[in-house]
C-alpha cells in the first residue's frame, strides 16, 4: 500500500521553516503499515498542486497533504481541491458554530474571512479540527484516498491521530510493517560494514538493513514489510542479539539511545555518580548528561578547566605536570580525572584535554588529538584519540568517545 | 532561474529523521537569488531517482541531491546518476589519496569499500569533499545542472558554499543579491514588530524585510534582489545603523552573531576573563562560549555545580545559604558566582540556578524559573527569569538570558 505525502507552503520553499510535519506523518504511517514512496513539497500555487495531486494519485493509493488551508489570499488548496474532485461549496455546520465559539472567547470578530473556513466542498468527508478553524478534507477517487489537513503541527497531528488512520486502516487492508534500530559507537561506517559482513550476509531476505551514520553513532535499522505474524519482530531481535554477542563493545543499545543515555543508565544500575573535568569539551560533556531530565541522580557537577591556572588551582593539576608533558597528555587528563573525582567525592569521573582546532595544532598534536582520562575505584587511566579538523564534530565526538569510555568500564564492573 | 531540491534516503520516508537539509539548502539558493520549486524526497530506489532527476530536469534550471553516497550497498545514488549521465567509473586521485590519509589517521585500514568512495563518473565534475569521504559531482545537460552532495548535514554545508553556490552564479551569471541579517534578543517577535513599525513603515520599496525567529534569538534580514550598483548595500547598513539606535538594548549584532559572540567580543575588547558556574544549565553556557575558536583568550573556565554538595564545597556557597533560600533564589546565585569568579580569578562571573524540567516545579518556583547570578569587579547582582515549560528550550534559554546579562553590564562598562 503505497501512500504519499504532499507539504504546501511558500515558507517551506524558501527554507523559512524545516518541515517536521511531513518526518512525523511518514513516522505514523510506517507504523500503521503503510509504505511512504516520496514527500513532495511545493509552493502555494493551484498549478503545481493540481500537477502533485494527479502525479501521487498515478503512482500512490493515498495521498496526504498538508498546509494551505488557512484564511488568507494565499491559501489555495481547498479551493484547488474543490475544483479537482468537483462538487460544490457548502457550509459545514459543526466547523461553523465551533469557529463561532473559540473566537468569541478570544474577543476577535468573526468576519467574513473566518466564515470562509467552515465552507467545503460537498464531495468532501469533513474531519472536524477540534483545536483549530480550518476542517480536514476526506476526498475518495478510484478506491484511492486523498486527504487534506491543516499545516499548524498540533492541528494536524490530532487530525492524522483521531481520524485519518483509522480511516486509512478501515479503508485499506493490509499486513505491518516493523522497524527496529540498533545503535553502535567507535566503529567508522566502512570498518563496522567490513566487520559484520557475515551477519549481514546470513540475513533473511525478508529483512532490510540500512546504515544510519551521523558524527557521533552509527545506527542500523533492520525492517520487515507486510508481515502477517509476530515470527518477524522475534527474528529481528534474535538477529539484533546475534550482532550485540558479535560487537559487544561497540554496541550500545536500541532506538533513541546515545553513548551518554546509555551510560546514564548503567550509573543508575551501579548506584554510582559522576564527576567531570572538561578542557578542551568546555562543558559539551557535563551539557550531554545534564540534558537528559533527571541527571541529578547521578551527575553531581564537574569543572570546566579551560585555564592551565584552573586546572592547577582547582583541579590540582602538579605544575611540574603541566610543564612536562603539556596540558594536552596522557599525564594531565589522568590529574585532572583524579582531581575531579576528589573534588567532587564521586565514585567516577571522566576528563578530557585536547586540540579542538582550528588553531593550536602542532606535527605532535594535530588538530583533533584528544586524552580522555577515566578515574575508578579502582584506579585510573588514559585513552588518546584522533578525530577530524572541524572544532564543532571535534567537541562532539571527545565527549561521546569520553562518556563511552565509561561506558565500557561499567560494562565490565557489572558483569 | 528555477531550482528543486531531491533528498534521498528511506530514513527520510519512514520518520526516522527530520529532514533539515533540504531547508537549509532552500535558505541559501534563496538568498543567492535562486527560486525553489519544489522539494522532493525519496528512497535509496533506482526508479525513483531517475524519475526524481528526470522530473525536475523537465520543469527547472538546476537539481540539488543530496544523500545516498555511503560506501554501502544500499547507497545508489552516484551509480544511478552515472547511468543517467553515461560516462565511465574511473578513480579521483585527489579523493583517493585525501580519504586514505584521513583513514589512516584514525587508524581505520583502507578496504574496498573505502576505495569505491573514489570511483566517479568521467562525465562528472568533482566537487572535492575536504570533511568527508564522498566527493561532491557536478553534471551539465543541455544548459542545466544536476549538482550531487553527501547527505551528512556538515559536509553538505561546506560543499554548497564553498563549491555548488559560486559555481551556480557563474554558470547561470545572475544579478547580485544582497542580505544583510541583524540579531536581536530579548524582545518577543510581535512586541519587536511593535516597537519598530515606524523604522519597517520607513524602509524603501526595493528593501524586503524578514522576521526570523528562533528560541534565543530574532533576526531581521532586509534583501535586495537584482542590483546594479553599491547604493543598496549602503542603504541597508544605514537603516540598520539607524535599527540600533533606535533599540540599542536588543540589538546583538549582525549576520553569524550569537549573543555569546557578541559577548566574548566585547570581553576582548575591554581585556577582561571569564568563569562561569552553572547549575540548571549544566555545562550548555560555558558550551555556548567555548564553542567558538580562540575562547581562551577571555574564558578560564567555570565550575558545574549540579549538586549542592558542590555548590557548597567548591564553589564555598555558604550551607545556611543554600538552606533558608534554596538552590533557586537570589542568594544562591550571587554566591554562585561569587564563588566562581574568586576560584577561577576573572573579572566577570556568571551563574545559572533554576528549574528546567520537566520534574522539580513547585507554585512558587514553577519550570522554567531561573536566577542568573553576574558577579563584576563593581559588585554582584542577580536577576530572576520565567520561560517555558520544555527542559531543551529552557537550558538554551537560560544560558542565553546569562550571556545577555554580561552583554549588557559590558556595554555600559565600555560606554
Amino acid at each position: 500500500m503505497n501512500t504519499e505525502i504532499i507539504t504546501i507552503g511558500d515558507e517551506i520553499l524558501i527554507g523559512q521553516i524545516v518541515d517536521t510535519n511531513s518526518a512525523w506523518i511518514a513516522a505514523r504511517l510506517n507504523e500503521a503499515g503503510f509504505t511512504v514512496t516520496r514527500k513532495l513539497s511545493i509552493g502555494d500555487n493551484r498549478g503545481e498542486i493540481v500537477a502533485a495531486v494527479d502525479g501521487a494519485l498515478a503512482k500512490s493509493d493515498a495521498v496526504i497533504i498538508t498546509g494551505g488551508l488557512g484564511p488568507t489570499k494565499d491559501d489555495i488548496t481547498k479551493l484547488t481541491l474543490a475544483e479537482m474532485f468537483g462538487g460544490r461549496m457548502v457550509c459545514d455546520e459543526e466547523t461553523y458554530m465551533r469557529n463561532e465559539r473559540t473566537l468569541a472567547a478570544r474577543g476577535i470578530e468573526y468576519n467574513e474571512l473566518n466564515r470562509g473556513q467552515a465552507m467545503v466542498p460537498d464531495t468532501a468527508t469533513v474531519l472536524q479540527n477540534l483545536h483549530g478553524t480550518a476542517p480536514g478534507m476526506w476526498f475518495e477517487r478510484d478506491g484511492k484516498v486523498v486527504v487534506s489537513l491543516p499545516g499548524v503541527p498540533f492541528e494536524m497531528k490530532e487530525l492524522m491521530t483521531a481520524e485519518v488512520l483509522p480511516r486509512l486502516l478501515a479503508y485499506f487492508k493490509q499486513g505491518k510493517v516493523v522497524h527496529r534500530t540498533a545503535i553502535t559507537f567507535g566503529l567508522a561506517e566502512s570498518v563496522l560494514a567490513a566487520t559484520i559482513a557475515s551477519w549481514e550476509d546470513a540475513l533473511p531476505e525478508y529483512l532490510h538493513l540500512a546504515y544510519l551514520p551521523s558524527p557521533s553513532q552509527i545506527r542500523l535499522r533492520l525492517s520487515a514489510y507486510d508481515i502477517k505474524s509476530d515470527s518477524e519482530e522475534t527474528e529481528i531481535d534474535r538477529r539484533f542479539k546475534e550482532l550485540e554477542r558479535m560487537i559487544p563493545e561497540y554496541f550500545v543499545g536500541y532506538e533513541d539511545d546515545t553513548v551518554a543515555s546509555a551510560t546514564a543508565a548503567l550509573l543508575r544500575k551501579a548506584g554510582a555518580t559522576l564527576a567531570v573535568a572538561e578542557s578542551c569539551t568546555g562543558g559539551a560533556l557535563s551539557a550531554s548528561f545534564t540534558a537528559m531530565a533527571g541527571a541529578s541522580e547521578y551527575f553531581l557537577g564537574g569543572v570546566v578547566s579551560y585555564s592551565n591556572d584552573v586546572k592547577a588551582n582547582v583541579l590540582g593539576v602538579p605544575r611540574d605536570t603541566l610543564e612536562l608533558y603539556g596540558a594536552v597528555s596522557e599525564e594531565t587528563a589522568m590529574a585532572m580525572a583524579d582531581g575531579v573525582r576528589c573534588l567532587c567525592g564521586s565514585d567516577y569521573a571522566l576528563s578530557t584535554t585536547g586540540i579542538a582546532g582550528p588553531a593550536g595544532g602542532s606535527e605532535e598534536k594535530p588538530v583533533g588529538t584528544v586524552w580522555i582520562g577515566l578515574a575508578t575505584p579502582n584506579g585510573t587511566m588514559a585513552r588518546k584519540f584522533v578525530f577530524s579538523r572541524l572544532r564543532p564534530q571535534n567537541i562532539e565526538r571527545f565527549a561521546a568517545a569520553a562518556a563511552n569510555m565509561l561506558r565500557l568500564e561499567l560494562v565490565s564492573a557489572l558483569r
